[in-house]
């Protein structure tokens, strides 16, 4: 086992390294390198360095799916592979893992146009955390002529709004930024929200940072449609198999740092936001219910089941 | 006009004095000295002092019902003196000053009374902000025998909810703290949603700290019933007259002290839960449907119209 | 029985007069007709004669509950005279029409006062069909300064619609025009709804023009307040004692002139918005919570029980 | 104390007497005879034996507001009278024990008569369990010449709707049967869900058989209006001082009489239905919303207070 | 470009040609035309006129995509000839062509057939507008010996309604004719709603004629399923890359001729009914859940994408 | 025809065989038989065999799709053999019949393995009737180590709750046990809702038994998941066709065996949910949204269609 496994881990541990994606690029690039300095000897000892590559990652972080998917894609990859000699299996992970990081971020650039076109002119959105897909995505409606304004939520415990605010700024899109709890108070002038996502389970229920499903409820009670903006490969298998996501629950002192010794502080980092509340999952194939989600993977990412 | 008028109504304006109780009273105590000084000739020139009073601590902050319908009291009160003699009408002045202040304490008394037995054995209540009376409320409970669990959010940007943590921790109620965000999480296994008011309007819909018509939503959601606790001075009869309630702007560096120059950050104190939301308003007449207020008011408080 | 009851009678029926304050008006000026020229002995013909007349404008049209109470009201007067003599009696009748009369004007005014208070500035208004109450307070708000705008439907068979576009837009009122099933496109944007009233029942639901309770429900979809502008009196207490308010059904012909022989057109003049679609009742008395509405006829109108 | 005390309430107990009326009824009369039979020298013992009796009617059963609400209107009329001979009083208990007997029967009467002119011609009707209230009404419609039918549900687990079932086939009332789970199939096609109630809460909440509330959410699903038949002395004082209703747990045998031995059978035998979901309370004053239940009560039962 | 293209165009535009199927028919019918004079010397100059076709036609009317979809099957079956010869191609278009009129005809035939089954014996069905395969399927369920009554709303501004209410009674359907506002009032005895569709987004919201959301909404609070009837080629595509499906704003005067100056009159001629207010998609592949639409347009229509 | 179809079709009939899985192994095994037993000479008479089998199976029970596509299996599989001896193709017939049952069992031990998974620790779990596959998933969860407690109600009139109590009792299931409109009652604190299947209709709703859907409509109130297991060959695709699912309509006395005699006693077996209410189907595939059935029956059982 190389150390750059055990380091970007252990990056991704304390959250050094952060965000779904963010994530998933530094595990995929961590295994490349791996790949690169293998010691093993045929295809079989090659495919016990992955899987233990895959162990350790696994158990850095509770819910990143698209990491999880990016290393099955490396092992189905080396699985498949129709020679035992370690060079050539080598290059092929590595030409796997450029492609992997590649496609990505295809799917990113592909997300933000046809989100784009979905902006309405002269409308009001909403979001909530930070996402750079959907920054992204509302920098290319600005770029591409769109007027509109942009409400953030400061998203606590560790204000990831800001970093949202600042982005939009930087682009002078016209943002408000609001405390998490006035959501309903401005929900009512609200054209559209658009959020990101961390995991996508079977039945099309959205896994992403906490507080994302009460504005959801809120937008429903409002007739404000709920959008998701997510690479299909945020999916996570074994939800169809029927596990239940996990969620994380992170440290207490992010919410109070010095809270009384008897109060119990709880700090999930993630909800779910049910398909019920969701208009439409905005992914690189385009625009689409979230309930098909297992249909459109069966489909398109075949080599996932 | 004395300088206590002023004084007084620049601490509410400044926040050294807040919360819609501690405003009223000190209104009170105020006037009440103010009276005691008075160089009045008779009962027109004492009036008018009122008068200007009322007017100062009108300006003073923008949703202040038990405020205006305390100084409204003592207005009456020395509007139907059938004397002209002003040291007279000071003397009722004075008294009535007081057994308002002892009345409002009654009151807090008799809520906590009611409340505390609608909490059920066993149960998990959530509360929202700070609110003397819901605290008092539940310590009633606990010091009768109940045996429940609390759960309170934070209350972005000034943290209130801290307060009321701390206050239940000291009397040993097992209690949770999260993040405003996180209130549909925790409300599936929620009993009972208890907050306190800032204002009542006509219709029965109640103005209380922001966030909470989102928590009212999310109780809904989850079938949890939602209370309301609540002096019945916190009617606003300028709403039964048309006037939408005023919410109050706070400052933006409430939120974000060092927000980027072009952000608008927006800083509402309140939000607005209709009524359709609140299973019940926790009274010093017991617990009502809040649709009723106008008529419970026209009966109790006849003075007030 | 004098002739000016039988006309005035007939006039309703046909429609001459509609309209339910025009209703009432003319039932109550007719009856003060009646009176001057009655040829009662004695009170008991009196009363005779007014009982008939009751009956003749019972029968003119089904919803019209104004007109129905403006007769009780004066009856009870009758009923209650001190006197047997046949001139006071009329002079007591004539009063009471008149200040009957009287009182419905200065409801109007002051429902159209309360009203105005209500409309946020920089707000836009949804309105159905035609209500004289409706158009005085939104022509109020505007000559108080308010800045909004209107959206009103054409209100099918009769296009009343157009009456209230033309009086808005005579008043520099900014109107959008639509069609009665455009409703829900153009709710997501209304601020808040006003429709009249017809009759209200004793659980707080409103008899309104063909289509409000659609109109409710959508704005309740979309979170938009709906609000009912109504005299008291519009109250049917007949609906206490447990009759269903009956809706006037109207000619077919009204709805296709040529309608094919065998086709069944049903043209129902009014229907039902149950109260929990209401956000308040703009009364003479303020905005309240219809639910309260016998309450607040107890309190305020004893003589109709 | 007199033995008619222990043994009514023994009856009461064991369910001998049932129904809200009938333990009421039976309660009154054997306090009117243990005042018959009284050995108290003076008021004073007088009502000592009143409170005595009271303790013990309130301790056979849970949901008895009814009866409750007898028993405090004879202590009332005891104590507010204005003799302290022992003869006087007791006769004056019978009297007031009568007369309340007879404005028991003569509410059904009214209530009956009130109901009936709310059904439909041509319409179906929804009830679960037994009422005689109910069923007087819908025998009221029938010979008032209404055309309807009825739907009800067996009401498990002691089968009363299989009374209530034979009370209106035997006026000749086209009735349906089911399980209590086809409620929801069969509700689409009704056009009012009428039942009764053992007690109503200070917010307009509904304790009825089980079963109740469940029909109401169907109900609602289904656009029905859902009304409940009810006396107002149901109404609990207790609720509003904060007390929950308490609901009775019956005997586990009647659900399942030979079950498993480790099995944890529940039986309650009332649920609650919260205002949101009744259309109307037909009661003696007529129909009116629920949520107006304390300011009725306060003006037409003050001694209750 | 031959005069076909041009005079068709324009009678789509000025709505000489109207319906979407009689629409898509016109187009496919002046391709053919086009195909059989072409000028065309090779398969590259045949496309470019194919192409020019395209866009005249995309620009005559905005919501038209089972006409954009025709011309894009034309398009995409020339791309794929294995010839270059114009005279092959040409018998390519014309065969191309007739198939799909021909297969047009088939999905109506059987939607017709499939739709017809799921009308219950008995029932009574809302229809709105006028759509041709809505009433082939009612005329085939009457043929079938299906019992059932139809209401059908007016639908203004252009009283579609009438046509629909002509043909249903003409094959003697019992047919009820109601302005569109008063759809609530008639919503609670239906069983079962029909509309068409002149397109469906990639989400599976359809749009069609104004006022068929608001039904929608009216369906679902009376718990009536909601169905519609759509050939699978009016799903657009253009959707799913993100676009909105654009909504035509047609001429004021079609609502009120000789409206006043100062109004503005707006006339849209479609709404969208979100997924989830559908209750099935009745196709030419059975009935579906809309939500599936992209799943089952890329298994059947492949080259659509 | 040898006599075990008829005889087993007769057993199914008279219910001596019943559940959905029961009747649709005694049917496939009765066919196997026959197929060993055939006296046909060649293909078509076997076939016209297996239709007559087909044809009398099909009329024994109305609402069985498993039992349907399974003689559907057999026949397709024998349609499509290579051979024209009657010796191969009973070969044949025996093994896809063995083949079947042995896929349903495997199914069912999937299904199993994939809900347990799903069953929260320390969660309360709601179920009504028997299916063993539910409690097939409920042992396998106890197994598995999980910690819950099971809801169940009796689900008359046949008290099958009292079989998935018992079951569940033997394994130390902690169990309670309520009639069936106790359900809302119970529905707060309860974590999931997992019931069966008789079938599955092509929009994704689900019948079972009579109960379901107003179960679910209290899950949803409570926002509780509701989850339906169940093979996939539930699915029924004559509904994809337009057919209603049929529901059995079943005798009368199995609800009250002496009711009076103008009663009419109805007794639905089963109700539909729709797939609104549905969180999820837990199928052989995983958890599934219902919306998608057909897309995953055209993917993975062809031969069905």
């Amino acid at each position: 086992m190389t150390e750059v496994i055990r380091s970007t881990a252990e990056k991704i541990r304390n959250l050094q390294v952060q965000g779904a994606r963010n994530v998933a690029i530094a595990a995929v690039k961590a295994i490349q390198i791996q790949a690169e300095q293998t010691k093993a000897k045929n295809k079989t000892q090659f495919l016990d360095e992955l899987k233990e590559a895959q162990t350790i990652f696994s158990a850095s972080r509770e819910t990143e799916p698209l990491m999880r998917n990016a290393i099955r894609w490396l092992i189905t990859q080396t699985q498949n592979a129709n020679t035992e000699k370690v060079g050539e299996i080598t290059k092929l992970v590595v030409s796997s893992a450029k492609s992997f990081l590649s496609d990505l971020e295809d799917c990113k650039e592909m997300i933000a146009e046809i989100g784009a076109k979905r902006i309405p002119d002269g409308s009001v959105i909403f979001t909530h955390c930070h996402s750079s897909t959907v920054t992204q995505m509302l920098i290319k409606a600005k770029v591409n002529g769109k007027n509109f304004k942009v409400i953030c939520s400061e998203t606590r415990p560790a204000f990831q709004g800001r970093i949202t605010a600042k982005e939009l700024i930087d682009f002078d899109i016209e943002t408000t930024f609001i405390v998490d709890s006035a959501a309903r108070t401005f929900m009512k002038n609200v054209d559209m929200v658009i959020v990101g996502a961390d995991a996508i389970t079977s039945e099309g229920n959205v896994v992403n940072k906490i507080g994302s499903c009460g504005i959801a409820v809120l937008a429903h009670e409002a007739r404000v449609p709920f959008y998701v903006v997510s690479e299909l490969l945020k999916f996570d298998p074994e939800t169809l198999q029927g596990e239940c996501e996990k969620i994380e629950q992170r440290n207490p002192s992010e919410v109070w740092s010095d809270a009384p010794k008897k109060l119990l502080v709880c700090n999930p980092a993630f909800d779910v936001t049910p398909n019920r509340y969701i208009h439409g999952l905005i992914c690189e194939e385009g625009i689409i219910a979230p309930q098909t989600i297992v249909e459109v993977m069966k489909r398109s990412y075949e080599w996932l089941f």
